[in-house]
């Protein structure tokens, strides 16, 4: 049987990609090579620049997440070379292994998936690191499984107070375009990114942000590399081209969805995702249920874990939602598998839409039998309803 | 500055076109004399068959709701006839004056605004044309503009009680695929349907169901009409083809949508549309408010009218939903301007958009400083709770 | 078996629809009432003036352009009156025909559909209408059943010279934006046009111009009228709104068409169409064909009907086109069917598809046993070689 | 000025993407890890088995084809490996250097660019080999540098002839459903093939086809990889899953194009190739212009290269093409940069878009001051019409 009316993907992420992005990638493909493409890919290259908050380099991969992840470290270490790494959460674990999986060794600062990096750790750390043997600090900026966000400056801060020369890595796959955040004034080296959060896009995309200290690290590394070299990229960018095929639709998309940022206001959407964050835990709160994250400071706008109650399966909630409401939660992840489910509220979202999602949650709750006080959608309502403003002319 | 996220457009009509619909009209335009087109034409031809319920003829009109009522009127009826309407409500009124405007001598049987047509008025009136100079009896199955509901069988029982010959017309336009209807069985003469209600397509197309009656009335009929005309469209139209140039992608829209009603299944879209009206009212109930429609059983499932207390302006209340929520709602007409809003729950609907609705009404009310008792949207969402059923696989 | 690559839709019109008008269409429908209407009926209002060539009214009618002709006949006439029409053709003699069942009293000047409308004809009859009996003298611009082209501002010196008063119609339904034209400056008092020839467009529009001598003389006319009403628009027009639910898609597409065709600018897509009507009537005679307008500076640059040698059979020669080259031509339409066929060349078109349909005109004649002489798409390529120029740097 | 008309995208890929799959890439992004996502995947990975012929392994990846490329390498090699290739073109050269690149020895063995590789060469190569130091030959199938085809299946002889173990690699990126291949069949260990040639798709996706051999290969494998691990998919695959988030959007766009290659037939797909590449060859010779592949039977049904004249410029005359008549065609790329251009002649492609390309390109030579004889376009003409049938109902 059809199931009437709009899907509700609230998932943190793919996010739902508004209708001007993907009518954007449903032009014609043209000639990667021409005249035509060149202005594209420019336009694509310069405008990720924006987003980013970066004067240095962007490189833009026909691949997933997981790709750029990958290209950020193999660019500028070298096999056997040391990365600090901090364990926020499901994803940084993910990045971790991966890390061991092309070669280097990495150290994962262990914690409990319930708060962000702590810069006071990895300062700790690399002070102790006296002959300077790790190359790079590895953070995620928003963790995508726990709805921890880690205070990217403060730790630019840890690594200068310790003195040390490691290269700074963070993954913002989750929270480019989303959450504040600033390449070159927080001193990152590589950041890394995603099309299909935050950048509306479906997944397909992803990016490397690179500063000057990266690409001249990445001149001397000496992991055996191809798909993912900067080196290569550089040249042809120059000019708006690839070295090799581009995802030439995806680009299409990409700068529309630039555009779409910009007529907003950056400024505005990172106001926006912080707002929906708490009014999403307020209704978390009035359920008498409890935010995975519990670090103030770090919760995030992008999403919000909520931890089930003990004896009551998530992965059972959430199966209820889909089913009945045809509403999509994130699940939990590894070591919080059916414990925790994830509501996404990033991207191109509003109030109305958190209400619905909101409501299909306390609805599921109900039907799935987890206790729960009702009201966590009312009491969403009354905070957004309390901040809300007028975006058009009454 | 942008809008992020969904606009939610919960007028009565048009309604929310689905993705499925939007891209097949998004499919290049054919040659309509070729062979390719007739496949078309025959399967929108059939496939309305059976949304109308009939199998006598169906007509299809390059053309707004407005146009398929005009077409009722002049193939069947001569000029300085005379037509017994309903006022029903506003639309009721414009194909009244519709009516009088293409040379026809309606008479209205005049209402509150707050029901259906009655039966027994329209069969009082009958009987008392002994003459049966009234030669064609017009009702609005739900009148757009008020939400209530007219009893189509019981109005076509008062009619064969008083043994009057005329004509049965219903407009059924914004009931079409939303409320239960049934051409034949029930005795319509003419249906009058239009494309962007139930049928969740964009406006541009509208219908005219015939009987072998007014199909016979027709022939006799001495009103000048060419563009409207049954008789040119009945030799094309049987080998899918149509006497002046179609509208091509309109119809790929229609075919699709056709699919779509009949995946989900016409008796379900029904109930649906009920149960989305229930909860509605409901929330209304909890506001302290008044639903417009105050006869049980006319209430409607394809929209609500809501009265505003004394001394406040629904266009204002209106006009902070859509800069606010970006919640489009409908406005009271004619003489019920300012004085009612209304809330469209039809067409490619379900339950958590219904529950993003009247949350934007909710909280709308609030900062339009309309007098409201909070918990309308608890209350639906508690109804819409405990009558929920899976639609897919848990 | 499914049929590779694109189709060629060389029908003189539906013309074929560009991506970006599709994808404009492909957008959701809004609100009618709302205020982001307003913005998309003003530009469509505003726009559609700089095509006509317009200082005074444009009506925009969700219906085909047929509806357009009844629209400019009935909003203007009064039942009985007399109106002169000129046989240029199939369409001239529907017009004429719509023109007596909607109740007026056309008089038609017979020709052999082989050239547009001889100025000196019409002026000889109105200097015979000594007592003005004819209201309206009403002429196509772009006989689209024949490529013949009517020398409108030579009409108007005719009818200026006769020093007549009827108003003065013209039909640029497959003349508007592809081939010079100007409502105010030639004294049209109403243009007919339609959205899926030179606007590139689906159908499902239709358009009257208007002058402020037709709009009183429509004031003053009494036929019946409700959906093709001028007086109904032009309130809500002033404020970018319609009187009845508009097709809003098509609005949508129809300012992406307004915004092509500024694009290329108007001067240009007349002179393209001008050099394609010229190549292909090279074609024509390369092949020893006659093409079936025979009245010099008449010839259409939106279409060429080309005459069969007797005995052979244009459809037959048609289904071979489109059967082995999926190649769609015009058909000869009542007295000429089957015995021209019709090569569109109009629209949103260039040299290349150009040569794609004359090839297959070539292999569709070999293939059907038409006696022809080859080289005529060699012949239409070396002149278009000839002319090229460089739309884009080198 | 905007450029009227379709654009000729005659690339040798990207080829263009038929609306059917734009639109289908067009809808909403769903949950990769809910169960709708399944249903799309696993139904592409089981439809690019039917493309690929084999029953063994499909991967997918979220990349361009040189990201397949390398994946095929380092998963089933280790470091120091020798590996033989063969010099058929540009791409076979990038392949080599990618090789080296990442940490293998390749030996590549030279021609001139002008034929397909020679199985007689490789097997000489492998008999010497008495060590079997080389684990694996790659081959390019369609070398899309040069227009030559390699015989596969011949190659494969050679290998067994020489009685050799090394693992055996095909690139068809350019080639797979356009030319006949056959994975099983013909023994291939790992074939590469990319989304944007004969699949229709955008670029963004890339495959490798996978025989138990190679599978085990990959499992003592050496190398370090992450992001192309066929190990890391096998698990999730087999639910129709994949390890990380997948480019979801083109795989609904996958999905169609298997639809539409089997509506059409394999078979007929393959034929219509080679029956295009026949007329381009017979075009270019009546141009008294030279086929840059040699090696009868080598001939490529997918692109056709040409060689210029002597002091003639191959990308001054492309510029022609792209700026009068909006065509672009490919480029001659490193040791024949400026030498040569190439006509693509593959993907969703009809005899209508031949001529129309050919067209092109032969008043481009005239604008250009190229040397050449008229009639190459007629040329080809007279040889699609002689060999034409009939694709649907006449």
């Amino acid at each position: 049987m059809r199931t009437a009316g709009r899907h509700f993907l609230q998932i943190p992420g793919p996010s739902t990609v508004p209708d001007r992005i993907l009518r954007a990638i449903d032009m014609p493909t043209i000639d990667h090579r021409g005249p035509a493409f060149a202005a594209v890919g420019k336009r694509a290259l310069d405008g990720m620049k924006t987003i980013f908050k970066t004067d240095s380099y962007v490189f833009i991969y026909p691949a997933s997440g997981t790709g750029a992840w990958e290209a950020a470290l193999v660019n500028a270490l070298s096999p056997g070379d040391k990365v600090l790494m901090y364990e926020t959460g499901h994803f940084a674990t993910l990045w971790c292994e991966l890390a061991e999986r092309v070669g280097l060794q990495p150290e994962l600062i262990e914690s409990d998936w319930r708060a962000g990096a702590d810069p006071d750790r990895i300062e700790e750390r690399l002070r102790a690191d006296k002959a300077n043997d790790i190359k790079a600090v590895c953070v995620v900026h928003n963790e995508t499984s726990t709805g921890s966000v880690s205070p990217v400056s403060a730790i630019r801060r840890a690594i200068d107070a310790a003195g040390h020369p490691a290269l700074f890595m963070v993954d913002t796959i989750s929270s480019l375009a989303s959450i504040d955040y600033r390449h070159d004034d927080w001193g990152v080296d590589i950041t890394v990114g995603g099309s299909q959060k935050g950048l509306m896009l479906p997944p397909g995309l992803s990016f490397n942000a690179v500063s000057e200290k990266a690409m001249a690290a990445s001149k001397k590394a000496t992991t055996s590399i191809s798909y993912w070299s900067w080196d290569a990229m550089v040249g042809p960018n120059k000019n708006g081209y690839f070295p090799y095929t581009p995802a030439t639709n995806m680009l299409y998309g990409l700068n529309e969805a630039i555009d779409m940022l910009n007529e907003e206001g950056l400024e505005n959407v990172f106001a926006r995702h912080t707002r929906h964050g708490e009014a999403t835990r307020t209704a978390v709160r009035a359920w008498d249920l409890e935010v995975l994250c519990n670090r103030q400071g770090h919760e995030s706008g992008v999403l919000t874990a909520v931890m089930m109650p003990d004896g009551h399966s998530a992965d059972a909630f959430r199966a209820k939602t889909l089913a009945h409401f045809d509403l999509s939660l994130g699940n939990g992840l590894s070591k919080i598998a059916d414990k925790v489910f994830r509501i996404g509220h990033l991207g191109d979202f509003n109030d109305l839409t958190l209400m619905a999602a909101l409501s299909g949650v306390e609805m599921g709750l109900d039907l799935a039998g987890v206790p729960y006080r009702a009201g966590g959608a009312q009491a969403a309502m009354n905070q957004l309803k309390d901040t809300a403003t007028a975006k058009t002319a009454e």
